[in-house]
């Protein structure tokens, strides 16, 4: 329906990205926040038919489309808010002091965008990590222009959202070329567009394999650039022994109903439930058995993700002494997925590493753990993650640090008595972790915060004040929060 | 003298370092702090034999140690006062809204260490970026344990640091391993302790060479790591045309000094000045000879870097269609580098790749631009820089925008009215720059932001206030800065 760019299309593209880069970023930052709450409103005002368009092509049910539309247009407006605060761009002034030996100059630092950004749409949120996603909304308030390459599932949803962006732009007198969309389902598009001369940064959200080639891509440039990947992971949950004694029949409703959530295609999925061999584990499996038979099946967002699903959750199930608890006694049609839930023991676990590897759908392998002992040694064997919950009471914590710590180390996101699915938009969220959650630990991709990924600082050393940015003027005429000579304020300087 | 550490040693040096980052990381700011203060205490105790030793080693004078020793004392001390203030940590808190649908949970951020981090030291700075240097620093703030690979170049100084360091750290009674020195001259010890299960970050000062095998190698693991590597650069002056027309000689005088100071051996010596052909220009550079001929030639650190002068410095001059404008008249005696200025003209420079590299040493390219259209193209088509420089008045700046925003797009630090060299430790200070300036133009490497590097957040969600730690308490028992519910508060919660 829509042909890959050509490689001329895609240089257009980038050169007059490289040249809006320069007008963009000279723009205050109400005018970056006014571009994106005029995107918010070209986006409600694309309507049904946009809620349609994406029911289509990604099997997503309406509520859940609706309410990710909603979350997106939140985004832009929660993004767009923070951008104008200016807290994130980190002001900091040292202002002179003549009489040192030598003598100290004037320094000022604020954060500064890096240049053209390549956002590549996720298949599992066409709106919320897509076209005008979160990756593009931190761009834009970043002061970067974004070139987005379309995701091949959602084409049609993503060229309406792209359309949307550039009525925003023209509305709001935006440099030509501050946004474009490409379409290209082949692995050379996503390669010239990283390789890039004029692509200074890339963001992604998607599976291992994608995120790690970009992440190649972008290292072996001549001039390196970051590459934001989100990669998603297996989301352990450790079932501690005391509150697993008291709730195992509560905590299999909640995970029932967590593995299965939009047929198990997020990010936050729990894949991987950890618990010691007890009684209370045998009920707590018994009952996740019986809740998952119960579960519905429902379609995946397209036919590659459900073959994926039947072939990784297959090839997990044959491993050697890998039984499976449960799945779904309702038949799947096409594209759907069965609801699946498997065990196996600590040391089988421990010594196979496939069973670490995420199974993308509505599955989740439970581990029997002999001991403590064997449950902390699993905690430290597992590689980063987006998230690790923690199913305790306060004793359970407080009497277990080692395994508290090991669950730790391992996440962007520490979560207690309750569920990883379920990404709340916030400035104190944190939606990454160590790889191969992601590809650069210290940094999110959900939150104001992530605007950080698209900026770096600049010290200007010696201006007159009459000469500097906005932000960094003594009269602060913006109002921000800065660190002057070490202490944070809103005064004059 | 030292033997290159055995694989054995640093598999040792390693998981020590991975147990006591297990124990130091939970230790409160305020004993990281403390511990920072006694290396600087144990600094100061080591006296005129550190001195000395490192006099004997670098060739560099006894005033510049002393002054070195001084600023690595004062590093220490202040990102101490840094790491225990907190603010470096962001603290972010969202409190619940339980009746949000769905119901907002109470989530909280804070930085956390990655884990241990490996520093290479530089031969350029034996104290202030080598054993005790801003990385380690940095690092042992952040809530790393720090593995030196010491400099071959001032071996003796680096085990006299570290000596330091480890009486700091018994003292403090910080866990076994907290800091390891790692002698080895080969090429493997480096690529041992980097691509190390156990290593989380690097940090490096050096040459583009050194700091881009790191980086590849940091890249190319199972798990890739940070490798923040600090490169140097050309650090391009620009001399504007009304500024030039009344100031050529004042000019000349402070940039003779600049271009030779600690015999030119400073990441952010100016390496390139640009202006445009005129009768000021050449008045400039007649005066920037005349200085550079009287300057009285030093020894250089070691016989590499100083046979490593002579050579570049040589293939510079014997380019197409560059001239030698003066080369200091005194003789050399061994190991001294010959402070020296060349010419050429913007076209040759424009068509020359070879003209754009560092040439580390007293030396100093003045190209010579037809026009400020030239001039305008050669800043945009130079690499990235640590510094740029305008020499200019306001005059100059506000009727050359175009000129002024493409110096600043490829710099970390952008300087009015003055010179490159000295870079001040304070907040506002970066010490960084697009690539190949450096290997994450996100991060610098000088100031206590440099703390970042070597951190990374992690949100806690649904955690009780008794649980959580003391930075994320409701009662602010640390009295930091936090960001509550979006604004910037002291209060508690």
């Amino acid at each position: 329906m829509f042909n890959d760019a050509s490689t001329e299309e895609i240089e257009l593209a980038m050169n007059a990205a490289w040249t809006a880069f320069h007008a963009y970023r000279k723009l205050p930052l109400k005018r970056r926040a006014d571009f994106m709450r005029a995107i918010a409103i070209e986006l409600e005002n694309c309507g049904d038919t946009l809620i349609q368009t994406a029911m289509t092509e990604t099997n997503l049910p309406e509520a859940r489309l609706r309410g990710e539309k909603a979350r997106t247009i939140f985004q832009l407006n929660s993004y767009a808010a923070a951008c104008e605060k200016g807290e994130w761009l980190g002001v900091s002034i040292d202002t002179a002091v003549r009489d040192k030996v030598p003598p100290k100059p004037d320094i000022r630092k604020m954060l500064v965008p890096v240049g053209p950004v390549v956002v590549f749409g996720a298949s599992n949120f066409p709106f919320a990590y897509s076209t005008a996603g979160g990756d593009t909304a931190c761009a834009f308030a970043a002061g970067c222009p974004v070139i987005v390459k379309a995701h091949p599932a959602h084409i049609q949803t993503s060229q309406m959202v792209a359309e949307a962006i550039l009525i925003a732009a023209d509305k709001c007198q935006m440099p030509k070329g501050i946004f474009a969309h490409i379409h290209g389902a082949s692995f050379e598009t996503g390669k010239t567009l990283v390789t890039h001369l004029y692509t200074k940064a890339v963001g992604f959200t998607g599976s291992y394999g994608g995120g790690k080639q970009l992440f190649d891509w972008g290292n072996q440039r001549k001039e390196p650039i970051p590459v934001f990947a989100e990669m998603g992971s297996v989301n352990p949950v450790f079932l501690l022994p005391e509150k697993l004694k008291t709730s195992a029949t509560e905590i299999a409703q909640q995970y029932a109903g967590s593995i299965t959530l939009g047929v198990g295609q997020f990010c936050t999925n729990p894949g991987l439930i950890i618990g010691i061999e007890s009684e209370a584990l045998q009920l707590f499996i018994q009952e996740l058995g019986a809740a998952i038979q119960k579960v519905i099946p429902a379609p995946m967002l397209h036919p590659g993700i459900a073959a994926a699903y039947t072939k990784n959750k297959a090839n997990a199930l044959q491993q050697e002494a890998v039984q499976l608890v449960a799945a779904s006694a309702i038949a799947v049609k096409e594209n759907e997925g069965t609801p699946t839930v498997a065990s196996a023991t600590g040391e089988t676990f421990l010594n196979n590493p496939v069973l670490h590897q995420e199974v993308f759908g509505p599955y989740s392998l439970v581990i029997r753990c002999k001991d403590m002992a064997e449950m902390i040694e699993v905690a430290q064997q597992l590689e980063g993650q987006l998230t690790s919950t923690l199913m305790a009471t306060d004793t359970d914590i407080t009497s277990n640090e080692v395994l508290v710590e090991a669950v730790k180390n391992i996440c962007g996101r520490f979560i207690l008595n309750s569920v990883p699915t379920g990404v709340e938009v916030c400035l104190s969220m944190h939606h990454g972790g160590p790889f191969p959650a992601c590809t650069d630990s210290r940094f999110t991709s959900v939150g104001a915060d992530g605007i950080k990924r698209f900026a770096r600082p600049i010290a200007f050393q010696n201006w007159g004040n009459q000469l500097l940015p906005d932000e960094l003027k003594n009269e602060n005429p913006l109002a921000i929060w800065r660190t002057v000579n070490n202490e944070l304020t809103k005064a004059v300087v």
